[in-house]
């Protein structure tokens, strides 16, 4: 796997895909520059007018309503419905889902309504969309994570790939699941890294037809930096720093063989 | 008071309360970075339909009206009124007061019709909220300081709190008065480090019920931060980074003695 | 040229020049930081309500449609009004013009309406700007400069000076034309750095009122800042931190003189 990997991150860098983000403020900084630093090309808008023309530019779509209002609702639909008709995959970050039912019913609709291909989120907000009983308080996190597989499958019935990320990261589609154990402990510590691995996957996703297989390279890659910019720094604020470089950089072949 | 501090931090970092945010676009990223590096959980939201569900579970709310337009002052409203409503504490951050008849009006009907469990803001935008005669231009800022402290007791005497920073820190409430004078001039070189110590004193509230104790805790651990943080950078990029390295690290007892 | 750089530093950090930023939600963190860095007083605003006053207490309005809706695009037109009213500098950056048609007439129709003092791009988003016929993928960075600084000359003749940045930085008015090579590939890296340039031309033009003079030196000066930054950086997330440190430090004289 680790040769698809660095065969991808060249690709990448090489074919600068145009990821366009419909996305919230808080994060949207952190987002474009961890795209720049992988080499894709990201873009951002929140204009409908001008949706139809910037989908038809772009490689890949990320749907991400984590500062949603009604506004940026008819939007994430508008981009949706253009997506699919112009064969753009969608990559969906349900941000939040769980903790408004505002939220929940959002991202709800728009996998019901539109095919989505991948599906990004932690383990509460793949277990809040799937909409099975929830225990978000006390679970231990082999339990929450078993909890959110049977979930991701619930929704990956319905032909989306699901990845959910956290200190294990499980893709999940109608017949395979996958699992692994890295990354650091810093990566929760700063805003936007669930965001920005959306983003990354839509990326991968952009030179790798497969979906599974995308969003599988891009989980690994990412956890590979997240754990080689842990090594050089020491909190939140030099982790972020050496996090942009580190997906710059990406990880040597010998990073990904787990120590 | 240092105990008090590292007690409340320590706190902070175990029970991760969730403050919410109704802020500015400029700054969300640093603001919600510098929570996390704390301990503290933050979530930004900017739609109406999903404010109550987010008061409900948030354990306080910070109002920082500082890229207000008309539906974010209705948001302001609504979060104000649930937030009462549901006796959970709101900070308010009046971010540029002064410098707009918008935004000094906003501000003060906020703090007219609403209980503001904090204030926290500079001397000038303190003095435009009171309402006071204001000299902007020439003064120097110990004439600029006492000024305010008169304003901070004006508002202080409808019940907030009021923490006015700046080269000194004066924290004010209707029966008293308490100045620091620590911190970094590095830290106005940067976006957002009045925001941020909002939040932070948000994030402390969480922890500790007595307002005038968790303003005057949060004011005095956040400048012994900047001061941490300039000691290791070389301008204000390096600056933010080792700033949120320093949150994160929380100071040791020793580095609140002054030297 | 060097000497009269040095002295519009000086000059930017001892009058604190109040730029207002009419601007995208992508990069406000870094524009704003970036004009704390060398001194400048950033304000953003997308309130109409305010934009008068904000206005009247500015020295220079930048206008950086980045991300647009139809509420953004009015108050871009209320703010041209009235600054030139009030003849207070506008500077244009048009951001993705030529990407969707809706930006490219946005911004069209704002040079078209108003008195623009300098308009700040790429070399694709100048020639979409001024119509001329555009060939984007596939054209080496020599012909991409020739075509743009024909439709800069084109924009110039309409009163504007022109700042192309880009490999090349060439710098455009009715009577001149001026070029540098300088700079570090390590700035397209991170998002926001066209955005900030603006804002920095904005500030040297508020010291300078020659607007030729102003876009050259703020072209020189932020280039030079970003090789500096690149000497001591190892990718794009350490890069945005020295350079946000070498705006602060502004480069010595000798660093002007290419090597």
């Amino acid at each position: 796997m680790f040769e698809k990997i660095l065969d991808l991150t060249t690709q990448i860098k090489q074919q600068g895909p145009l990821v366009l983000n419909i996305t919230n403020y808080v994060t949207m900084d952190f987002v474009a520059n961890g795209l720049l630093s992988i080499g894709a090309s990201p873009v951002m808008s929140h204009e409908p007018e001008e949706i139809q023309d910037l989908i038809a530019i772009a490689s890949v779509v990320v749907i991400n309503p984590g500062t949603l209002d009604e506004n940026f609702v008819h939007l994430c639909e508008a981009a949706c419905k253009a997506a699919n008709q112009l064969n753009k995959p969608l990559i969906l970050d349900p941000v939040g889902v769980g903790a408004s039912s505002y939220r929940t019913a959002v991202s709800k609709k728009l996998i019901s309504d539109y095919q989505i291909a991948i599906i990004r989120g932690n383990a509460s907000e793949i277990m809040a969309l799937a909409g099975l009983p929830l225990t978000t308080k006390g679970v231990d996190s082999n339990a929450g994570t078993a909890h959110a597989v049977a979930s991701a499958k619930a929704l990956a019935a319905q032909g989306s790939t699901v990845l959910i990320s956290g200190a294990v990261d499980v893709v999940v589609n109608a017949e395979h699941e996958q699992g692994f154990s890295r990354g650091s402990a810093m990566m929760p510590m700063i805003t936007g890294t669930g965001c920005l691995l959306s983003a990354v996957v839509a990326a991968f996703h952009a030179v790798q037809a497969d979906a599974f297989a995308a969003a599988s390279a891009a989980a690994l890659f990412y956890s590979v930096c997240g754990e080689n910019a842990a090594a050089q720094s020491s909190g939140p604020g030099s982790f972020k720093t050496k996090f942009l470089d580190s997906l710059y950089a990406t990880p040597e072949a010998s990073h990904y063989a787990k120590n």
